[in-house]
């Protein structure tokens, strides 16, 4: 066992098979099975499921929005509530992201320079300065059990010279993230308020597309000593061959005794796919934004509820889900709730697209706990990607 | 006990306190514990909250819409999944009311003649005419527990001469609407589909807030010898003593042995005073509704969650409240996500709205079983009616 700087903060790899692994992440709000994956808590919620919902699907850990939580409520105002745990009321380990990745899609309404990132706020127009600095203060407030360093995320495709100099760019302010988590860490008088003292922090590979950077990134990061690693950058545009050559590249790289983490991605085919590579932690809207627009996830493949052939269907939407709407719910009721627009359906569809993707990590987790994550992956990819039976 | 025409439907009145009657309702579903409140599910699902959820907040009992559920997904398509109850996955008792406040509302679209009302759809426009044997019809083919009569609803206030009159219509319309059901029951071929057997059929007495048409109305009514009887026509802007007013002068001349129904009614404070004048069941759209514009009923009185003085109160909503909301999330966690549009904040209310609702049911039958509910009652109306303290 692997103790990092905060010894309530530790990852166990505790098998492996082939280039999948099977891991416990300790936190100061509890354990973590790996691979695990994060549902978004984009506000401090999940959208369309209560927290109850969201732990009864076998969610361990959540993913909060720095950017969203930073302009409402406010990092201050979640800090004196006694950090994001306490605010929300979600009292299992919890991830948030930088806050660089949303602003950077804001587009029109943001400036690089090498000082951080100036942006007019989506909600008012306010202006703000997101430095490296900056995102570690607001995380350190939130209190979330892992903070990520703030990187520099481009679109697909860039020319080379354009990635290199975005990686060299994210590497600086990943060791600035890290000193200045260093200093919050060592200060008797912290100058922001510390809501966990526990909190780890992840550095983040770069390096689009292209192998050399890829590397060059994840050995400038690792020297920077972080508790974890992630691998950011991808699922913006590139094809799914590539970003899986990506993701096996960057992983060979990183140290094998720490967690690693794949931002933003994906669908089910891909979570299987990249643990195979050596992946340990996920995090996308997937399940729950196409729930919202009707698109359920199902052992057989996805389902568009709206579509007219479930009118009359009385079956679950997927008979081998052990969820809430799959045991009580039937696909006509559901395309009915859809189209009468009530907000219930939606809370209903990512009831179960949460458990058919948490029960895919356990079913995962099985997996390479028996040593047959090999033909579990092509039986698993075989159901799922069948054509999809309401095309 | 005294069985209707159907032998599982049923009511008991237990013991009385006063007015306040507590009793028991048999149906084909299972058993209602009376006073009850009637949580509203428009489209076969309560706005914001799960079917477990429901439950588990005490409801007994919801109510569906005949007017939204026969324009969609349509009555004959429920019928051929089996009725409401199957369709929807509630397999506790439904009410069902006769679409006909529905179609009075639509104002401009829809013309009344002696025949029944004919209406365009607020979805697409088209043109449907609804008569009191088409609503006995649709809710056969949609199968709930209590049928409601088709009548007609004014507003307030209406001169006296055309209460009378339309008093008068609406005792017609209940007789077509009994004998529709009679023929019906007796068919071996019935020219419907008929999903529940042991549907029950209530009358409804109307007159405005004219004492001696509200006794017209209910001995005429009682002429037809209905399961039960409601008392519609009220909350509809008349002054709030007036309504009390006729709500006891109503269900005087009801029989003694039968369940009491008040429609559309209404606040906290409504459900005690009318439940002192002898009233059984209750529906109302308050709790769900103002829960989505973030209004919570507590027992302190109501609070507007987006009011600026709970940004930073980390209190429950209700600290004597005992819903998932109130043990798990504070006001300033809730005032959060109203403002910032979660489908989750408005979820959460719900949820704490109908607790309280279906936690005020059972401290009302709890107060009659020990023949104390005037003392609760006072004690009650002290506590909700404080001036509200965020005003």
């Amino acid at each position: 066992m692997r103790l990092t700087r905060d010894p309530t903060f530790c990852f166990d790899v505790l098998r492996t098979d082939g280039g999948a692994r099977l891991g416990t992440l300790h936190t100061p709000h509890g354990l973590v099975h790996t691979p695990a994956f994060m549902p978004v808590g984009t506000q401090g919620a999940v959208k369309g499921a209560l927290f109850k919902d969201v732990a009864e699907a076998g969610a361990e850990i959540v993913l909060g929005n720095t950017y969203h939580l930073y302009l409402r409520p406010g990092d201050s105002l979640v800090a004196r509530r006694g950090g994001l745990h306490r605010f929300t009321g979600w009292d299992r380990p919890i991830l948030t992201d930088s806050g660089g990745y949303q602003v950077f899609s804001l587009a029109e309404r943001r400036k690089v320079t090498e000082q951080g990132a100036e942006f007019q706020s989506h909600i008012d127009g306010s202006s703000h300065h997101l430095t490296p600095e900056l995102a570690v203060d607001i995380q350190a407030r939130l209190g979330s059990d892992v903070a990520m360093v703030l990187d520099e995320c481009l679109a697909y495709p860039v020319p080379r010279e354009q990635a290199a100099g975005s990686m060299e760019r994210s590497v600086r302010w990943a060791s600035r993230c890290r000193a200045r988590l260093e200093l919050l860490r060592s200060s008797s008088a912290a100058p922001v308020e510390i809501s966990n003292g526990g909190q780890a922090q992840f550095g983040i590979v770069q390096g689009g597309v292209f192998p050399d950077l890829r590397r060059a990134s994840a050995d400038a990061t690792q020297a920077l000593r972080f508790e974890g690693y992630a691998i950011g950058g991808l699922s913006v545009g590139e094809p799914i061959d590539l970003m899986y050559d990506v993701v096996a590249e960057t992983t060979r790289r990183l140290p094998p005794d720490q967690p690693r983490y794949l931002m933003g991605v994906g669908t089910p085919e891909d979570l299987v796919e990249c643990v195979d590579r050596g992946v340990d932690m996920f995090d996308c809207v997937l399940p729950t934004r196409n729930a919202r627009n009707g698109q359920l996830f199902t052992s057989q493949g996805r389902l568009n509820i709206r579509n007219a052939r479930y009118a009359e269907d009385d079956g679950p939407p997927d008979p081998e889900c052990r969820c809430y709407t799959c045991r009580r719910h039937s696909r006509a009721y559901l395309r009915h709730l859809h189209l009468a627009g009530e907000m219930t359906g939606a809370a209903l569809n990512t009831l179960h697209n949460l458990t058919f993707y948490l029960d895919t990590m356990k079913r995962i987790r099985d997996a390479i706990a028996f040593g047959t994550f090999s033909s579990f992956k092509q039986e698993f990819l075989r159901s799922v990607s069948r054509p999809a039976h309401d095309s």
